[in-house]
């Protein structure tokens, strides 16, 4: 049934993705040697696999998510998944039902995979506690986004050729970010070494312990950088206290061609998207052809059919 | 093609299922039976059966329901079936279509099976007789809600071995109750004692014509039960009258362990779903071995794929 | 793999549909005929087809519809396609991603067909530059809506047997309607006679330029027509400026009994839908033996159907 998988390859040995922490190099590679099959399988005209038939996939966001949820569903549609979205804001939470009996009500109907976006941080684990299938995080708060983590470095690899001794600068508003939390944990696993590039009023408090690189201004911060990876700058998160003018957040921390010059002379550009244009990052950089953009968009795609391959191998006969 | 169904089954004998009301003995006997298949079905890994392949299932709904229609969307997926969901409410009613110009059109993509949510008594009656293909009524304002009484049905006999003879206390809002109202039809056509307990004030006028015993008061009513039915307090639909302050509603008709404990010791408890924890049911009581309620939702998607399954039959060919 | 299409079926020769504009006779001509074994296959109890199988499908719609978007879902699903919907409004365009960042980050999906409904004219035609896949336009602001000529024409053809030399009346808000215009040029290329008739203030100002008889009252504009199209007043596209009493629109330009009189005594009736009872339409003319506005829905998913298969024939070993 496994068409994709290789008899010899690892098998993951989870039963849920909830994060990037807790896994090894070699779960991590794993997922990334699964991933590129699936790219393989996305370019074809028949992109139909049977790895996921007659099982179920609920992709639950209690926050709208374009694209996180489309590449979800598209990938569980090309392993063959009966694939079924619930857009939690419009519905029983009105209700006052609790995450936990949301968490029972869709255990009970049997899915296989839920694949799960919640507002706050830990709400992904605390779910999948309750059920007795695979869970996904597809995002939880500022905690992690462990599938986003795993396309950029999938991308990278691609294009590196390696992840080991590159030098990847995470630029812009880490705080808000579970994007930048499950890269700087993946990246280092795989040997990179990693930095983060803010402004002091958007870098967390216990910054320090994750062993990066801190960097307060963008010329420091791109030196013999390989990778530059820029992060949305989350307004829609920030909290009265501090809202940055997008002009001065620009000046000092938008990448444009000039910044971007201070990197090394083949360093690559990515965002998890969307791309705020003029903000954090600059149209002319994020359309020329030193940008992963759209391929990192692509990759999603793969490594999420990576991902719900790997965990269905945890299902009862699977 | 129907591979679900022995050819000894017998055949249901309506196109539609529009309510309990009319239903025979035998039809719902024979619902229930086909609906322990699909229990097995569903707790197997390849959940997928070709008995609607090819058919197209439309989920009409102009009130939101997360599990009703999420039910109803696996047990159409896990029988094949092409399924497509209309939220209403966020479509044509806002252009001013009329109820039947929505039922004409949607009747006019060929569809084979229409699930109806609506929120007015009869609408779905009115909608079935406008098309030509089997019309499931998903709750209809006041009036009925079908499926959930056979599956709270299938809940009981899976767990009493019976429904005749059992006793069971249906408590709380019972005028704004679509579920109590099919499910005192039900149960009484398969031989319970069906009692109704809740403040005067949440009584329907005629529900003297049910033939149900009638209690105002919980330790009367509980007396003897083998099954206690807690009922959602449905506020929403309360309008300006009488709204009970929760606090008072819980001491005199939200069911907690001392309450539970004037039921016969073995009494099993259960709740449609979603529940108000603290208002009409304690969460102790929720949560407890007696509670039946994330089983009835498990029934639920059996149950649904049993009702499509069997209207399938009176299509052509079917 | 293409099982509805005889050998001998001439290919169609466009990788998008984003109008009627530039397509010849023969195009339009293949189309109805594929569409005719669309309608054999949807009204079939197993509707499916394996043509799309594999192929991913987005449903891309700015703009909410109940009927194009259901239709296209439908059509898709038919054909054995993953088919995706997207309603834009709620997602990313709230966190200020272009237009074109959509198209980019859908392409790098890898979809085959893309469906696109949104209110700008010209939105379309700038997203298909952008993309590798089929792009088809389900409407595009005040432009074209070519599936909609297409059923059209497919309706008029199959009860009336021709479209050339038909005396076809489009009468109602021409001014705000993409319908009118995908028709006009449809029935010229197939050599009908076509007019159009409205209020003054309902006119588009180079009108003229299409070649159509325009008329400004009813009486003259119906008479010896062989079809009645009648078009939406489209009052939520109308800034400010005219907005006509509905009292007044429907006793000059409302389709009731009395001026369908003055056309030809066999004349068929069409609506786009959905209607607007007592404002554009009657609903004795609405519903009786003359009006073709059921059958248009029907034929609606057949074109989608056939307009998916012909372009799917551009994907690289379609």
């Amino acid at each position: 049934m496994f068409l994709m998988i290789a008899s010899s390859a690892p098998t993951f040995p989870h039963r849920h993705l909830l994060g990037i922490e807790g896994l090894k190099a070699s779960d991590i590679l794993g997922l990334l040697d699964l991933a590129e099959e699936a790219v393989t399988v996305s370019r074809q005209v028949e992109k139909k696999r049977s790895v996921l038939r007659g099982r179920t996939q609920i992709n639950l966001f209690f926050e709208a998510s374009t694209r996180t949820q489309s590449s979800f569903e598209i990938a569980g549609k090309r392993l063959g998944a009966d694939v079924m979205n619930m857009a939690v804001s419009s519905s029983s939470i009105k209700k006052g039902e609790t995450l936990l009996d949301t968490a029972a009500t869709l255990n009970a109907m049997r899915p296989d995979l839920i694949v799960v976006r919640h507002h706050a941080a830990g709400a992904v684990h605390l779910l999948a506690r309750k059920v007795d299938c695979s869970v996904i995080n597809a995002g939880d708060g500022e905690h992690e986004h462990p599938t986003q983590a795993l396309l950029d470095a999938l991308t990278i690899r691609r294009n590196k050729g390696r992840i080991e001794g590159l030098v990847v600068a995470i630029c812009g508003d880490v705080l808000h970010s579970r994007v930048a939390r499950s890269n700087i944990l993946l990246l280092q696993t795989l040997g990179a070494r990693v930095r983060v590039v803010a402004p002091s009023t958007l870098l967390p408090a216990g910054i320090d312990r994750f062993g990066v690189e801190v960097h307060r201004n963008m010329r420091e911060g791109l030196k013999d950088a390989d990778i530059v990876m820029m992060l949305r700058l989350q307004r829609e998160r920030m909290k009265g206290a501090f809202v940055p003018s997008v002009k001065e957040y620009f000046r000092y921390f938008g990448l444009d061609a000039e910044k971007l010059s201070w990197a090394k002379s083949d360093a690559l550009v990515m965002h998890p998207g969307p791309m705020n244009r003029g903000v954090e990052i600059d149209s002319e950089v994020a359309d020329s052809a030193q940008s992963l953009i759209r391929e990192q968009v692509e990759m999603g795609v793969a490594v999420r059919m990576a991902v719900l391959e790997a965990l269905a191998r945890h299902l009862p006969n699977g």
